[in-house]
C-alpha cells in the first residue's frame, strides 16, 4: 500500500537517478567522473552545469550548513540580482578593469549591463542607505548564481562559469570593526569545511581583483586544484605560492677583483645551457632577466638564475592586471638583443625591478644585450641600477620556511574559501559613509567573503571517494541510508524492506528505498557509486535467519542485525555521525 | 544576558529593516508602496530588485509552501543554469521567434548565449537521456531566476525584468499521462494560493508563445493586476478575456429588400460618430473594418460594430506572432481608403476575417472603401465573401455566460500562476521519445506549470493590506510576532521582554524584539506597516498590573494578557492561525 501511495525521491523507481556504467568519455577530475556516472549533475555548456535531484539534495545540505553558521555570526540574508546595471560598475572601476571573465551586454533601450561575477557593488549600492554609526555593525549575505567568463573551465565542477556562491559583505566603521568581522568569517569558514568534512588549511592570499589590504583563502590538498600552497608542517605556516616567501641560505659569492667580463656564447639561450657551458655559471651564479610590459612601459626583471618568476607577486604590488610578458619584438626594440642574451648591466631607459634574493651579489653572469654574449664578473651594487627591490619569486619545495626555518612543503590544492578585508575602496568610491558619535561623517570599513557551493561539492568528492564511487560525509549525503531490496518479486522481502523504510523515516533517518526491478550487483554498485553512508540489505537469505545485512560505506564493514533492531540501530548509527 | 549575546535578525537593534516614513515617489501600485516602505525590497534598476533581509524571509517561505506542494505530488527539485547556449534555442525556433523580451549576447569564444526566460529548451535537454517508458511519468522542478526584457515594467514586483520562478515541467508516455500530471498541479496550484492567502481564480488562458493545447491561470482579482478575466458568479465560468466568450442576444435586423445603397458621410470617421448621424446605422447595425498585418499579407478584420478586438484571439489562431495592425499607407494602399471609411463588400485580393456576432446579418452599415462614403443595406451572406470566421471578440461585463447564461462580470487580476499542455512540440524539436512496452519509440508528452515568486509576494500584498500597511498572512509573514518594547531604558520592562521574547522562541514562535531606543509611536507603526500578525506590547504601565497588551494585525483587536500567560497564549493564537 505504501508503495502505490508514496511519490517521488524516496522510491528509487521513481526517482530520476541516471547513473552511467561508463566515466565519460573528456574526464579528468575525479569529481567529475564520479558526479557524472552518479547521476548528480549533467553539462549543458562549456563550464556550466544542470544539478540533478540528488546534485540538488546535497547542495541544498551544504547550503543549509553555510546559511546556519554566516546566520550563528549575524548574518542577515538577502538576495541580489544577478544582472547589473554598468553603471554601477563603472564607478568602482571594475567596469573597465575586470578583462575577459566579466559578462556585458545591453538591454532593448541600450543600457549597458552585465552579469554578476561578484556583487561587492550592488550590497555596496544598497549600503548607502546606512546613515548612522548606530546601525554598525551589518553583515549581509546571500546565495546567488554567479558567471565568470573563464578561458578554460574545467576539473567538473572545480572551474566553471556558472555557479552558486555565498557571497557575505561587512560594514563597519573601523579598521578594528572589520578586524572583528574577519575573524569571525574565518572561524565560521573553518566550522563550514570541518562540518562539510573536510580539512581546510587558511593561508594567506593575494586578494587578485578584489584588492584590498588582506585575504585568506581555504585550501583543500587535492591533485585535481589548481593552487599552490607553501605549507610549513612544523610551524603551520601556510601561504599561496602567489604570496608565499621563504628564507633562503646565503651564497658567499668568489671573489672577482676586475671589471664585467664579455665572453661569446653561441647558440646558448637558457640559464641551463649556459650553466652547462661554463663552471662559473651555475644556475645560482646567474642573473634571470625577464622584459615584462607593464601597460605599454617595458620593465626589466631580475631572478636568480635558479628562481622563477611568481607573476602574481608583481601584479600585487604594482597594482594593475596590465602585465605581461613581452613579445619577441618588443624585447628587441627595448634591449636590442633577443631572450636568452638580455640583462640589466648599463642599461638606460628600462626601469629594473630585481628580486631581494639578488642582493649585494658579485661576480655574477648575465647576458650582454647582444645576441650570443653575455657578461661575468658583474656586481649588482656596482653595475646595476636597480629602481625598485620587490619579492617576485616562487617558492620552491624544500626551502626553508619564514616562520622557523624548517622545510617547506608544496602542495597542490582547491580553494574553497576566500575572504577579504576590502578597507574603504568600496565605500569611497560609492560614498558609503555615516555618521559617527560626533556627527562626522566616516568612510565605511567593508569585508567580503565567498564560498562556491558547486566548488565545495567537487572538492568534498575530491578528498573523499574509492574506486567504487564517492564517499559522502553524513552531513552532505544525498540520502542518509539505501534499504537495497534484493529480490523484488519475494513478497515477504518486499513487506519487510517497505517496514523498515517505514520504521528508518519514523527514526527521522533520511532514506531511499531501491525497489527497482534490477540485479542486486546492480543496486549494491549503484548505491557504492552515489556513496550513500549506510546501505540496508533485504533479501530472502537474511530475512530466513531474521536479520538483514548493514554495510558502512566509509570504511565497507558490513554487520548483521536482526531485522526487529535494524531501524533503531541504523538511526543510532546515523545520529552518532552526525554527530548528535 | 541573552541581550548581549544574540546576533542576528531577532533583536530590530541590530537587523537591517530600513522602513521610510514616506511612499516612493514614483510608486503606483500598493505593493511597491508598502514593500519599499516596509524595508523588504529597494530597486536596483528598472524591473529588477534586491530582497532585503525581510523581502528575503517572506521569499522563503513562499518558495517553502510551493516546494512541500510540488513535493507532495512527486516532484524532483533540480536546478538549471540561467546562462542558455543558443543552440538548443535555435532548435525550437524560440531564438528567432520570441522578440525583444530575450536577451542575447555572445561569450568570449563568440557562442551564442541567452538568459534563461523560461527552462523548456533546457529541461528537455535532460529528458532526451529518458529512454524507457517504465522511467516515465517524471515530474522535475526547479526554483530560479528568470530573465525577461519587458519594454515596460511597473507595478513593484508585478512585472518585473529579473525575477524567481518555480518552473516544473512532466514528461508522460501519452496524453493522459499528462491529464493526470495537469490535474495533479492543478489542485496543488489550488492549495499552493489558499497557504498563501489568496483567492485565485482559475480560468482558462492563452497558451502565448508558449504554445501547446490547453492552459489554465489562477488569477487574484485586484486593481494593480494587468489581466480582465470574464467570471461568471452564477456557475463560475472564467476565463481570461484572451480566451472568453459569451453568449449573445440574436439581432433582429429590419428587412431591406434592395440592393446596397451608397451614402456620403462627409467627415464621419467612427462608428458612433456614424450612429449619431443616421437613425438606421446604431453601433450594433454596423460593420466595424479593421486592417491589419499578419506578416507581409494584409488581413479585414470585420467585428460588429459596438464589439471590441481581442488581438490575442487572432494570434492565437493564425498561430503567429506577427500580427499588427496596418498603418495609414498600408491601408490605402489595399483598400484604396483611410481609416474610417473601410469595408469588405466587393472587396478582393484581400483576406476577409469576421467575428461569428456578423453570421446572417443583414441590412447593416458599413464603409464603402472611400473616404467619407458608407454603404447601407449590406447583407453579409449576400455582399461579402468571408474566408475565415472566427471569434475575436473581446467580451464584455453583462454579456450572458456561454455556460448558463447569466451576466457574466468582468475582473482585473493578478495571474499568480499559468500551467499548460504542452504536449509533443518541444519533444518533437528535440528529440525526447522512449521505447514503449512494445519497444517502439513513442515522443513523450510534456507539460509545463510556472509559479512567480515575487509576483505572488506582491499579489498577497495587493490583496491583504490596509492605511498602516500590510496584513501578512502567517504563512509567509516575516515574523509571527514582534514585542514591542515601550521603555528601553526601564529595567524592569526590558526583563520582561527579554523574558518573553525567550519563552516565545521556546514555544516555536517566529518572534522579533523591538529593542530600539524610539518612540513607541515608530515603533508601532513599524510593526503595522510590516505587517507582523501579533504585536505584544510589554511597558511599565501595563507591567504595573502584570499584564502585557496583545494586538491582532488582522482585525486590529487588543486583548490584556497576564505576564506570566503571555507567551503561551499568543503561541496558541499563532498555531491556530497556522491551521494546527
Amino acid at each position: 500500500m505504501l508503495a502505490t501511495t508514496l511519490l517521488g525521491l524516496m522510491r528509487w523507481s521513481r526517482a530520476f537517478i541516471p547513473t552511467l556504467r561508463d566515466d565519460p568519455a573528456d574526464a579528468e577530475a575525479v569529481n567529475h567522473r564520479l558526479l557524472v556516472r552518479g547521476g548528480f549533475i549533467r553539462r549543458l555548456m562549456a563550464g556550466s552545469w544542470s544539478l540533478l535531484p540528488l546534485g540538488m539534495k546535497v547542495t541544498k545540505r551544504i547550503e543549509q550548513i553555510i546559511r546556519e553558521e554566516i546566520d550563528a555570526i549575524g548574518g542577515q540574508e538577502m538576495l541580489l540580482p544577478v544582472v547589473h546595471p554598468g553603471e554601477i560598475w563603472k564607478k568602482t572601476g571594475r567596469w573597465d578593469d575586470v578583462e575577459g571573465i566579466l559578462v556585458k551586454f545591453t538591454d532593448r533601450r541600450d543600457t549597458d549591463l552585465l552579469l554578476a561575477m561578484t556583487h561587492e557593488e550592488i550590497f555596496s549600492s544598497i549600503a548607502t542607505e546606512l546613515t548612522s554609526y548606530r546601525q554598525l555593525p551589518q553583515l549581509w549575505y546571500h546565495l546567488q548564481t554567479k558567471f565568470r567568463d573563464e578561458q578554460r573551465s574545467k576539473g567538473g565542477l572545480l572551474r566553471v562559469r556558472e555557479f552558486t556562491m555565498k557571497d557575505s559583505y561587512t560594514f563597519d566603521i573601523d579598521e578594528a570593526g572589520l578586524a572583528v568581522q574577519f575573524d569571525r568569517h574565518y572561524d565560521a569558514y573553518k566550522k563550514i569545511f570541518s562540518r562539510l568534512g573536510m580539512k581546510a588549511i587558511p593561508v594567506h592570499a593575494s586578494s587578485g581583483w578584489m584588492g584590498g589590504s588582506e585575504s585568506v583563502e581555504f585550501m583543500v590538498e587535492s591533485e585535481a586544484g589548481e593552487d599552490d600552497i607553501a605549507y610549513c608542517p612544523s610551524c603551520e605556516y601556510a601561504a599561496n605560492t602567489e604570496t608565499a616567501t621563504s628564507r633562503l641560505t646565503p651564497i658567499q659569492d668568489e671573489p672577482w677583483d676586475g671589471d664585467v667580463e664579455r665572453f661569446a656564447t653561441p647558440g646558448i639561450k637558457t640559464i641551463a645551457a649556459l650553466a652547462e657551458a661554463f663552471d662559473f655559471a651555475a644556475a645560482d651564479r646567474q642573473i634571470k632577466s625577464l622584459l615584462y610590459m607593464v601597460g605599454d612601459e617595458p620593465v626589466l626583471l631580475l631572478l636568480r638564475g635558479d628562481h622563477e618568476l611568481m607573476e602574481q607577486k608583481l601584479v600585487d604590488a604594482l597594482e594593475t592586471f596590465e602585465v605581461r610578458p613581452a613579445h619577441e619584438e618588443e624585447i628587441v626594440a627595448a634591449l636590442g638583443a633577443h631572450a636568452g642574451s638580455l640583462g640589466a648591466v648599463g642599461l638606460g631607459g628600462v626601469r629594473i625591478i630585481a628580486d631581494p634574493a639578488l642582493r649585494d651579489r658579485s661576480n655574477m653572469t648575465t647576458g650582454a644585450n647582444e645576441d650570443d654574449w653575455h657578461l661575468r664578473g658583474v656586481d649588482l651594487g656596482r653595475d646595476i641600477v636597480v629602481d625598485t627591490w620587490l619579492d617576485m619569486r616562487l617558492v620552491a619545495a624544500g626551502e626553508a620556511c619564514p616562520e622557523c626555518g624548517e622545510p617547506l612543503q608544496v602542495k597542490r590544492t582547491i580553494e574553497v574559501g576566500h575572504i577579504f578585508k576590502l578597507g574603504t575602496k568600496f565605500s569611497e568610491a560609492l560614498g558609503i559613509s555615516v555618521a559617527d558619535e560626533k556627527g562626522d561623517e566616516r568612510v565605511v570599513w567593508m569585508g567580503s567573503y565567498g564560498i562556491g557551493v558547486g566548488r565545495n561539492m567537487a572538492a568534498i568528492v575530491e578528498s573523499s571517494f574509492d574506486e567504487s564511487g564517492i564517499v559522502w560525509p553524513i552531513s552532505v549525503a544525498p540520502y542518509e541510508a539505501a534499504i537495497t531490496v534484493v529480490k523484488m518479486g519475494d513478497d515477504a522481502t518486499v513487506t519487510a524492506a517497505d517496514s523498515l523504510y517505514e520504521d528508518l523515516q519514523s527514526e527521522g533517518v533520511d532514506v531511499i528505498i531501491d525497489d527497482r526491478d534490477e540485479r542486486p550487483g546492480v543496486k549494491f554498485a549503484d548505491v557504492e557509486l552515489i556513496g550513500i553512508p549506510y546501505r540496508i540489505t533485504v533479501g530472502p537469505r537474511g530475512l530466513a535467519d531474521g536479520t538483514v545485512e548493514v554495510m558502512r560505506r566509509a570504511d565497507g564493514s558490513v554487520e548483521s542485525i536482526q531485522v526487529a533492531e535494524a531501524a533503531s540501530s541504523v538511526a543510532a548509527m546515523i545520529r552518532r555521525d552526525r554527530g548528535e
